[in-house]
């Protein structure tokens, strides 16, 4: 017999989901879709009957590139309609600039100016269609700003580019939004062999040459992190640290292959585990967002069952959390380990300080233990 | 309040150690050891009480190369003592072929035929030793048979040499003890650039074209499986599968980095369960073998909650297994998605055969719900 | 001033294109198509006229699944005229168990027998097919045999109905075109999570479990054995060593990412030079294959720059081969290094041998040297 | 017959070696050392007399943990002769906090503060040392400041202690020698199982957040890079970008395994070719240091001949580089693709323009023939 847990979402949950993962039909690079088509009123309205607090989406989601003006007001007029019946907000609205042939070679760093201009255009359309939504965040994937051939780009002069588009849109939404925000959402490679900014670390980088760059923030995608065989939840901490965490991409990864994006928690539920715990330990107050898709073998039902997994773990995660709070072992062997907090003295206090190595080594680091308390109470055996 | 399982190993679970695992001293390119050497007898005793079934060893991990032979046979002697009053035995009697500098560039794959030779004859060494201590197996983990530079040697002449090599030690063993057997464990690097036969599917190929391919087998260890980025499971099912299965090296490692033979279970929790689901479900009679070290922030205390740690997660992951074969809703998905497991017909009916693609595409694959039973269950939710 | 090098390609040279790699697109997972589509019989043409000596195919990129027999035979007329008028063989011809929806969740391993009869059935087509083009090898990659869903299969099952499927094909082709070959192409993942016998390796070890082991050879490609970070050069010297190089698959990828499948040469330069020494000093006689596809960036004529850029750098290696073989100081430390290549004497003789290690390990191995000397000879500057 | 360069190194090339490359003795994980000790002032000689224009190295490497004051100050003094005499410059001075075992769990941010402060004291210790030797330049390699074992420490708390060491040390600096910089050589991985500030890119994020940031750069190490399986022209790209390259450390590797270090350009021609197209096209001023060592197959010898072709290599790219610019083809499609470098308008302007994308989409891309024409240009063949 098990423990039961509290698996049901709630709003005050603020889960969020990308339109883009329920309206993915499991297209790939070896084959056809699998899944028909499905509008993205009608996922807004499924999403809010499952408790989900909000979507994200890229504008040309709901409103595909070209769209007459008159179109485009209809269906904002329209997500708002089942927005406002279903009580569910947006949350980010970004811009998908990276479907069409015309940025195959980059966006806010292809070679032509044009393109780059363009491009900043559409993340405009997007910013003053989120604002309309209700949104305040609009975070840039940029999919395609990278090469595969190194000589076909100086990556000094693409950072350049980049910056100068960063900056153009800081301006905008500055003088039109001033409680907007922006956001760089990292992936180390693929639909380009090497993208620009590839991981949070770089984002965080390159937010640091900006004119303003506190309107900048970063969204870690945890698959993303894992593309690069880097560790998630110390790519969340840093973002936390530098007080810069946008919101947050959940999803997992074997990492080191093709882009997965698969449902959270399924490859990696220690690695999982532990950033549930720093979103839930911190001052975070962002949505919860998956942004995923349900693997091509699924069909239209399968998609639903693949939202509600995403949700499942993160509030099974979440009850581990409170468990290893109430974990007297676990906690008694962190207290000893990490110690008194005490800050360090001043640098010439400590040049001439003596040191007793000895004693210095002599205490225990019992991490096996610990590690494998924490295996036990993620398996239930604790 | 949490499930409670059985979590202590008894002699029937078949658990085995390597005794080099609780020798190691912490030892790494960029630091001095941290723990104080132990000596192997005091391991073998040590291993016992915690009711392990047999030790794994290195010939050399006993009788340091270049003692005497009346050192040998003392050090035997008192090996099989300890083993007789603790009730432990030995399973696998291999030799450490990669750390004297004059394997630098490999044993049975070295430039110069009289490493080679040299080589054979410690593994001679060790078969005689293992055949005294009542072990049936010899496991080659060459360590060092690869390259960095690759024109430093033509890979068709090293797999020449190195089935010559195996032929010989077949030969050896026809001749003495017609029950031995022997095994390749593969790596694909570290601590050579490259090794030669990088996985378990190259070793299986390599062995049939042996001259007695019966006599010889696989071992898998996880680790390396994951520093190939490849599945662990798949890896044991191929072993299985071929019936080469004739042992197995338990223990962790995040994919695709330098090899860190950490504690069976921490990084790869479903991957780990779904090994034990292939060992307690099919007709293997070897050991569980661990072959990983402490953290080197462990001292010689640590290390024993190291050995505990790895069995514990073991026999959870086996009472796991129990829950997975009786879990009704699991296994009616299974039952459904696999089908009746009928025979295909002859190739001529199978080219003249009708097919309805779309009754044959209709079929729900639920693999996210699947999936997220088998999360729920792994986190003691079901 | 340069070398000269003669970098025409000749049909002596046995240069060979998949028809897939010039009719790809562009699109991916990411993005729409950025090219338009070309007919198949007009790749054939172009071909031939750029002196390629053959090409490869599915049956499927000729006759779309579905054709009519009447349009399937009018067809493969059609390309044996342009055959014949061009003078260009097709030398492999399997099928394309990938794309369509029916095959989601694999072909030869799908748990529906109905599915996996069907691809059964779609191979004995395409070697039908092959037959009547003059073609003797049918190389299989499956594509999606494999998993994402641990669950979903059992991997020993998996390779149970792949073993069947193989041998209904060797039965089909024994009795029907007993000159016929059947070869296996492994790739670690992509489209799906993990792919069944994911390196050339696991193919050589299943091979061996055939009926008729034989009949089967294996295919290896070089971007795919750099996905899973291996070797590329040992594992074509494997394939050589064990008999079964049955084709090769050329081309270019940065290790451990998605599966790039780019111009031959482009990201390994060093590894790409070994490749072509193995063919070029080994009695292999197939076809120099190319099976890579244009960057997305590129338009129609910039596929052809890809056509041409691939045997250019083919023929390029292989003149750096010959200044290999013929530069005295390269050929001078590989007599020193590699010896006397004598055989081992018999296991008893190496077990009571003297070994002197210090002698054994005063001789120099002066291999930074010597990869020096072959950077330079790559970078034309010896 | 081929070109020929001049390959002779210069001191105006500002090579740079460190001391612990030289000093390596080839000891791994599984083998002893197989090279004798030498002493660092003989290779600051050895350097010298081959025309390198300076070394880095570990406060440690010269003066080893635990010496007096006295030996200290007689090592220095020597040191300083043989600087003089032989005209040879320090530009980097680092501690080496990883290697005795009081680090075994980090050193900046062990969960003792008793070691932070110790780490801090041994920097200090550097630094000193460093300003003698007439070096401006500490560069923080911190090794160990990672975890294996998630739970060990809260990732949030080890950046706010490394944050508050590198301030204590930017603090002495101010205060003792205004003309000092500081720096952070990034690595994602090893001796740790993850280290924190994985990559120049979070390096450079996390720089932002210190007090002064204006007084610390980083110094990219390629190899480090590579093992994270990222772009190493991008990286120094960045670096460059934001002004804050204090250093570079060429060297090589196969991406994502353990840390080979191998001589500069062995495994990525390409990428190295990139790499020093990058420095030698900025107005970077830094050495061309050198942060690798040689093969554990060599002897002392070959350490030298190692040395050599370090600079060999980097000599050969940079004449490469010269064609390069001077190859009228190449640059004309570079200056074709490129385009007008103009600014983009003010985003009000770019909101309301119109975009022809037929327009934007039909100009060509050339990019297949550019990196064909840079293969060939790197093979010699133009």
């Amino acid at each position: 017999m098990s423990k039961s847990y509290s698996l049901k979402p709630k709003k005050s949950d603020r889960f969020s989901f990308g339109l883009w993962t329920i309206m993915n039909v499991g297209r790939d690079p070896f084959g056809e879709a699998t899944r028909p088509p499905i509008n993205p009123l009608d996922v807004i309205v499924e999403l809010a009957k499952r408790n989900v607090y909000s979507f994200e989406m890229h504008a040309e989601d709901l409103v595909p590139m070209g769209s007459s003006t008159r179109e485009r007001d209809r269906l904002v007029r329209e997500a708002k309609k089942r927005m406002k019946d279903y009580r569910i907000k947006c949350t980010n609205c970004g811009s998908n600039c990276f479907s069409h042939p015309v940025f195959k070679d980059g966006a806010l760093t292809s070679n032509d100016p044009d393109v780059r201009a363009f491009a900043v255009q559409r993340y405009i359309y997007a910013i003053d269609m989120g604002y309309e939504l209700g949104c305040r965040l609009c975070n840039l994937w940029w999919g395609r700003d990278g090469l595969e051939v190194e000589g076909s780009k100086d990556a000094r002069e693409a950072l350049k580019w980049l910056r100068e588009c960063c900056n153009l849109l800081t301006e905008y939404v500055l003088r039109n939004y001033p409680d907007y925000e922006l956001s760089i959402e990292a992936k180390p490679n693929e639909p380009r062999g090497d993208i620009f900014l590839p991981t949070t670390g770089h984002a965080l980088g390159f937010i640091a040459t900006l004119d303003h760059p506190e309107k900048w923030g970063v969204v870690p995608e945890l698959a993303h992190v894992r593309m690069a065989g880097l560790n998630s939840v110390h790519e969340v901490a840093q973002a936390l640290d530098a007080g810069k965490l946008s919101g947050i991409h959940l999803n997992s990864q074997k990492p080191l292959r093709y882009d997965q994006d698969i449902r959270f928690g399924t490859e990696d539920l220690k690695e999982s585990f532990f950033v549930v715990y720093l979103l839930e330990t911190s001052d975070y107050r962002g949505t919860k967002s998956f942004d995923c898709h349900p693997h091509r073998t699924e069909d239209r039902q399968g998609a639903w069952d693949f939202v509600a997994g995403n949700m499942r773990t993160y509030l099974l995660l979440k009850e581990k959390v409170k468990e290893y709070q109430q974990d007297t072992q676990i906690q008694r062997i962190l207290t000893r380990i990490r110690g008194a907090q005490k800050c360090l003295p001043a640098p010439e206090e400590i040049a001439s300080a003596k040191f007793d190595l000895d004693k210095l080594m002599a205490s225990r680091l019992p991490y096996e233990k610990l590690d494998q308390m924490i295996i036990e109470l993620l398996l239930g055996a604790r």
